[in-house]
């Protein structure tokens, strides 16, 4: 078994530096850490394998310092050898792999410290090429320009993990929670809502160039799985999703993306919009709380080297209740302001983003629901509150400090005869004949809403941009790698 | 606090029958229970709700016995109440909300039993009209014309359940073994790897008709993450993606889409394709074990009633390792076969799905993984094997009972001058220099492959069409909602 998976690498092109003891023996009695479990200190005193990318190289009299990154920790893995280890092709950036025995550190900085028996390069790295230098902290534009090499920072790297870590506090969030994921479709011929901004599908290719779309139909990329999660939601009283959505924005704002990722829940059987908020304020707690308290070292780069402040706002966010305003509450706190706003503030108008920061900061700058929207702002499938003469629509946004909207949802109009005659008047009644099966058979009260997760990042950690935030940003004249 | 969400929705639309209590006061106490937590037995003897939809109806001459599902459970919950509770309304796939008290059942079929005090129907549901008749089991080729409605009935929800199981096995089996999720891209502008099978994305509508691309290059939609990941992995030594990805074939095979899910991983610090089928089957196995550990009542629903007899074929599978043999060996046998093939055999040749069933069944039945591909049958990141005169790539594929190719992988070429030699060779060293400079700075062996979750769902339930085992599934002149 395994007979044809046992030829090994050639080492070639890499360069070996050894104190004797054969590789091949070496093979058998060392064991092979990943420099967070090397750094947890439950293998003191073993001869280890550790493998991974040099953060820095310190050459002195009789011994040779060296740190060593493999990603799994912000912290590296301090190496001491002594100095005939040295090799002129140990740089910063360069690939190493390590033997050698884990002692107790000496000193303060770190508990443990690898004794190296052999350093052996893996792979080089000239310093002069490599766009990062080993002394510079380079600003997040910087590393920006590099997106296939910024992973190998420290500030990227943290990101990527806290990133990774707040998928999964979401997914657990919503497990715990008896919600059901649901892959929502990425192609879509759902055109309606965001008419003007959707990314079009079609195969690539002269073969293709055919006037006949693939999917006979125009296809799109999904601006949002509402739609689709709404049809789960006539068999699961709780489904969410969580993937990527695309907008052919032409902005090149700090907040937007052409892709960015979504999550999304439906709730059925609701009773108001108290259903949603809930969920929204316990995801969005859960998963901070998670990050703060699984990634402590990772979010501290950023709360003390990038945005420093950011995280005193965190921690008041996270201690009172987020409150609850209606958007008719909204405009009255917006008109007694003495700040004067350059688009209007009458009942009616769309809130914008200088209305909601105002707002944000108007509440002790904490998140802030604000709900019940006029009506007629709202798309078709928000709930009619069949109120007035100030007609509004059972919609939720959630606004965030330094962010502005993070959430936005509504209860959905359940109501087969309003619905249809709200389809009717704009002429999509048989465009969305499914969408009103759905109210035909069994229909039920529900709601659900949108989190933008690029977003809860920048607001967890107080990043300015949202390309900062995400491993390849996609965005109008720019789609490298 | 929440003053705008304490509107209660209106009944309208609606009917309901009450033994007489107010349901102001009911409000207050009872309990709200999903059918699953109905169905545990915690809540003998309390007052509760329970709502969702009517799975069968049964007037006596006495009593009404009900069962509703709200999706938490395959099992129904059995709702016994008195024949005055019943109405015409009460159909089967209505939506209800039912209060009352949980007994014990004195019936043998389920443990407890909900004695209703009270019946609402919250949506009604022509049986006439809806496509699901109570007393028929649909095939899934009815319920697939029914992309809007098919989770409501009993072999779909299953099925919902179970990717949702699944997707989250997958995620624990790699965060426990250490690996970072990457949110690799949709879009892309990597167009070699499938040329002539990719989509490619522009804005839709007038305003964008002009011959500048939105991302100033072409953009297509992945077919891969590996790419990407790959740049993950010379920061990270673990790193895998789990999404959506494309391919614009004409086909309407049983075992292709347009759109579907891949888990794709990769691992740096490689010594053999050993570090990748352990991944591999260590992955496969975990998931399985999971999904059928958790979803047994799902499972069994496909296991008993849509393939009999698959149990047996899964329960093999988990016996024994995985064998191992070389594609030469793999052409060696096919060679010594009495069975006749359409397409030919001899070394050299890519294997066909014929060929791949036949190695499947000779080795037992069971998944069996195929390493050391032609060289010329590989793309050109693939790691070369240096041999000869049959030259060969350190490329892997794992083979499946009734599917096939589940998951292919390799060792990546890591050599920098092999892998420039190879893109020169081919012209397309510029449009690939991000990716020869992954192997200018700190290169590392390292290897990655990529399985078809789609696929392994039907593997393990022994589906045989893959437009049954997603949500909604995308293939040419297919794009329904």
């Amino acid at each position: 078994m395994f007979q044809a998976a046992a030829k090994t690498l050639s080492s070639a092109s890499t360069s070996s530096v050894s104190r004797g003891i054969s590789s091949s023996l070496r093979h058998y009695c060392e064991k092979r850490l990943r420099v967070s479990e090397a750094l947890s200190g439950t293998d003191l005193g073993t001869n280890v394998k550790v493998q991974g990318w040099v953060r820095s190289v310190r050459p002195q009299k009789t011994n040779l310092f060296l740190h060593v990154n493999d990603g799994s920790s912000l912290q590296s893995l301090q190496v001491v050898a002594g100095s005939e280890l040295n090799d002129p092709s140990l740089t910063f950036g360069s690939a190493v792999e390590v033997t050698g025995i884990l002692k107790k550190s000496p000193r303060q900085t770190q508990p443990v410290e690898l004794e190296a028996e052999q350093i052996h390069v893996v792979g080089k790295c000239n310093p002069l090429d490599f766009p990062f230098k080993i002394k510079d902290r380079h600003s997040l534009e910087y590393i920006r320009q590099f997106p296939h090499l910024r992973c190998r920072t420290n500030a990227f790297s943290s990101l990527l993990r806290i990133r990774s870590e707040a998928t999964a506090a979401i997914h657990s969030y919503f497990k715990e929670n008896g919600f059901l994921q649901i892959h929502t479709p990425i192609i879509t011929s759902n055109d309606c809502e965001g008419a003007g901004e959707l990314f079009q599908v079609e195969p690539s290719g002269p073969e293709h160039e055919e006037d006949e779309n693939y999917f006979s139909v125009p296809a799109f990329l999904t601006v949002s799985g509402q739609l689709h999660l709404e049809v789960m939601s006539g068999a699961f009283s709780r489904v969410y999703t969580f993937g990527p959505t695309f907008r052919a924005e032409n902005s090149q704002s700090r907040r937007h993306l052409a892709e960015f990722y979504m999550v999304e829940a439906e709730v059925s059987f609701t009773q108001s919009l108290e259903d949603l908020t809930k969920v929204m304020e316990g995801m969005f707690r859960s998963a901070t709380e998670h990050v703060l308290a699984r990634c402590a070292e990772d979010v501290d780069l950023f709360h003390k080297h990038v945005t420093p402040g950011h995280r005193g706002t965190v921690e008041a966010m996270m201690k009172r209740r987020f409150p609850v305003i209606t958007y008719s509450e909204a405009i009255d706190i917006l008109n007694s302001s003495s700040e004067t706003f350059v688009f209007p503030t009458t009942w009616g108008c769309d809130l914008q983003t200088e209305h909601e920061k105002y707002l944000v900061k108007h509440c002790g700058n904490t998140p802030v629901f604000v709900t019940d929207y006029p009506y007629d702002l709202k798309p078709f499938y928000a709930r009619d509150n069949l109120d007035g003469p100030k007609h509004t629509a059972a919609a939720v946004d959630l606004l965030v400090p330094g962010v502005g909207e993070l959430c936005g949802g509504s209860l959905r109009e359940e109501r087969l005869d309003l619905l249809s005659a709200r389809l009717e008047a704009v002429g999509l009644e048989e465009t969305y004949s499914w969408y009103l099966d759905l109210r035909r058979f069994g229909s039920v009260p529900h709601g659900g809403f949108g989190l933008g997760f690029d977003r809860f990042l920048q607001c967890v950690l107080g990043v300015d941009n949202i390309k900062d935030v995400i491993p390849f940003p996609r965005f109008s004249h720019s789609c490298p790698l």
